[in-house]
């Protein structure tokens, strides 16, 4: 029986290891996701988000994970081209073995300066 | 048997209630934090650090909490007076019923807009 562990785990384990075609086989079409700048609906959208972070990451480390029948929670640290030292936590809502929500948690104060620092818009 | 996790939750009741001296008991006094502007010693400058946060708020919801033996994650929702929606994951480390390191983790930039918004200084 595959847990919604395990379901996160493997998902994180797909992005964190640049296959995001892989990690959207554990995501709900229907996914929503809260994340710092706001609501994001659909599997979709949430790839257009989350994996150009991914291609920008050099390095994760799982730093702890747990979980229940319903509700994962993890917590992670990652290397990044732009920053080298961007933590991330993650609070996901499984069904089906599939992630219907995902709270994710990061600063983004360190990557606005990295972008203000290149000159680059918003 | 005081777990971890019943050390964590009588912290964090007792900061997001507003008593910071009831929130200093369940912290040892050489407690580490990570903090996303940085690693701060000593439990005195770490409530330099989190005691202002405690008094900005006007809300706390907890959104997950798990533990095992040594260690205790949690994701929060919080309300607070210059930013409406500041969720927070801390990562904590108990040793003999006090919290001995503490990686937490926000995201800045709202913080930073509103002190920009304001003309106050960074």
């Amino acid at each position: 029986m595959t847990t919604p562990l395990d379901t996160v785990l493997a998902y994180y384990n797909a992005w964190t290891g640049h296959d995001f075609d892989q990690a959207m086989t554990y995501l709900a079409d229907d996914l929503v996701c809260h994340a710092p700048a706001g609501r994001i609906e659909g599997a979709e959208a949430f790839r257009a988000f989350m994996e150009p972070f991914s291609q920008i990451l050099l390095k994760a480390e799982l730093l702890a994970s747990y979980g229940d029948d319903t509700t994962v929670l993890l917590m992670y640290g990652t290397t990044t081209r732009p920053v080298a030292d961007a933590p991330g936590a993650e609070l996901h809502t499984v069904r089906a073995g599939k992630i219907v929500d995902l709270r994710i948690i990061f600063d983004r104060l360190p990557f606005e300066q990295a972008r203000a620092a290149q000159g680059k818009p918003a």
